[in-house]
């Protein structure tokens, strides 16, 4: 998928949200459990919930590689039943991979090739070679961790350099690798007010910013820092929507939080003036 | 496994190699590829024909994510082969993992307790909360990415605050998270020069030093800046060993390059007094 054709889907749905399917066997509804693959029947219902009233889904690994092989079957069947049924929706694979030049290339196989993902999250810290063996797919997408939602962002992030700071001397760096075309940037929205110096160093590239909802992010901070002429933000929410229910229903409450949501960000489209 | 324990091995066999098992189909010689499982045989022969020239195996996850669901398969099996037949093995899960500390919890989960490794490799940039998981399994370790091997590495490991480069930081802010005991890094044998200054903060703490052969580093320039009074050194070697053979005998040609590194490593272990 294209920034142009995320765009139209943005604008299509008024939403420019993403669910997060961090699905963990402990955390799904009991009656769940009796399924072959309980992971992907949970998966499945929270998509079929939820799907036009997002934009993208985003399993993170390690929720899949826990279950070992059989999560990674649950995984591989959620991205089939997506790309069959809602082949408009962005699916990112949350992995922060990361490794020298070689051996990137096989992680962009497993991504881009076995599964078909859009995009990949990935870790700055090895440099160039370690992140531009994803960048030679056609409409395939880096995600590069800048400023990450956690406490322990704090450790190296911020280190400084001339009065450049280690995320923006990623967003700096990272410019010349690739362009708002195949590169986008996680930047966590509990440091939302950092978003104004990162629209200053990449006006153009779309931000998928975690950390809203259960890590305690502002959905209107985020908008109001980061929002751009072609939306640019991809806000991402994973535990508040898909465990909102723990029984039966537990999609109908997904698409009560999922919907919640996506009405906030529809106003905050038209304050904008884009959709 | 604890540190004494690798130490005692080490003496043993009067080597500190570890082998990496980065087995790509594409490379492996032809006649196995009508095996039913030709990455795990690949494994397994190398595995047979080396295991007492060498302390460790570390298997880069790439190669065999890369291979979708037989790819894992073919790495449990490996893991389990060599669990068996050579417990007194290091195994490594070179892995470069790291994410927000409930999701570090989960990779923790997928390399120490569903596979049965005893250390995986994790980078930095997400800081305390995303290494930390991993620490919390007796007798298991975190091998955190300090100094890569590759040319990326200068992009944003030597960046420098008031007299820290960022890799040092590294390494000073982590000896806050763990111990010598449950913490290793990666420092590239590529900066073996750096070694000095690396000790001089780590003193007690064993390394993982990628980029022996074919990368280019030298064994006893990093031996020389490098070796401690427990050894202190993991020195991997992957392609210069897994592929010095294409044909039937390869293992016997892997078993010869293996050699020729533990007979170098023998003699720097006696010259430091250790073996």
């Amino acid at each position: 998928m294209n920034s142009q054709e995320l765009f139209e889907q943005i604008k299509i749905k008024k939403s420019f949200l993403c669910v997060g399917l961090d699905t963990d066997k402990n955390k799904i509804p009991a009656h769940l459990l009796d399924a072959e693959d309980p992971i992907y029947e949970f998966n499945k219902a929270i998509v079929d919930a939820t799907h036009d009233l997002c934009v993208a889904y985003k399993p993170n690994l390690a929720f899949y590689e826990s279950e070992g092989i059989e999560g990674l079957k649950s995984l591989e069947r959620t991205v089939k039943y997506i790309r069959s049924n809602y082949p408009e929706i962005f699916l990112i694979a949350d992995a922060k991979r990361g490794d020298i030049g070689n051996t990137s290339k096989m992680y962009a196989k497993a991504f881009f090739e076995n599964m078909d993902f859009d995009s990949v999250t990935v870790a700055p810290y090895m440099g160039a070679d370690s992140v531009t063996p994803f960048l030679s797919y056609e409409n395939k997408w880096v995600i590069l961790l800048a400023l990450t939602s956690n406490k322990g962002a704090f450790d190296f992030q911020f280190m400084e350099e001339n009065g450049t700071r280690l995320f923006e001397k990623v967003l700096e760096t990272s410019k010349e690798w690739g362009t708002p075309e195949n590169m986008m940037y996680v930047v966590g929205a509990t440091k939302a007010e950092s978003l104004t110096d990162i629209r200053k160093i990449i006006p153009n590239s779309f931000l998928l910013v975690p950390g809203v909802g259960a890590q305690g992010g502002s959905l209107s901070e985020v908008a109001k820092y980061g929002l751009n002429d072609t939306c640019g933000l991809l806000v991402n929410s994973s535990r508040g929507i898909i465990y909102a229910g723990s029984d039966e229903d537990f999609a109908l409450f997904a698409r009560g939080e999922a919907l919640k949501v996506q009405t906030e960000m529809s106003s905050l489209l038209e304050e904008k003036g884009i959709a």
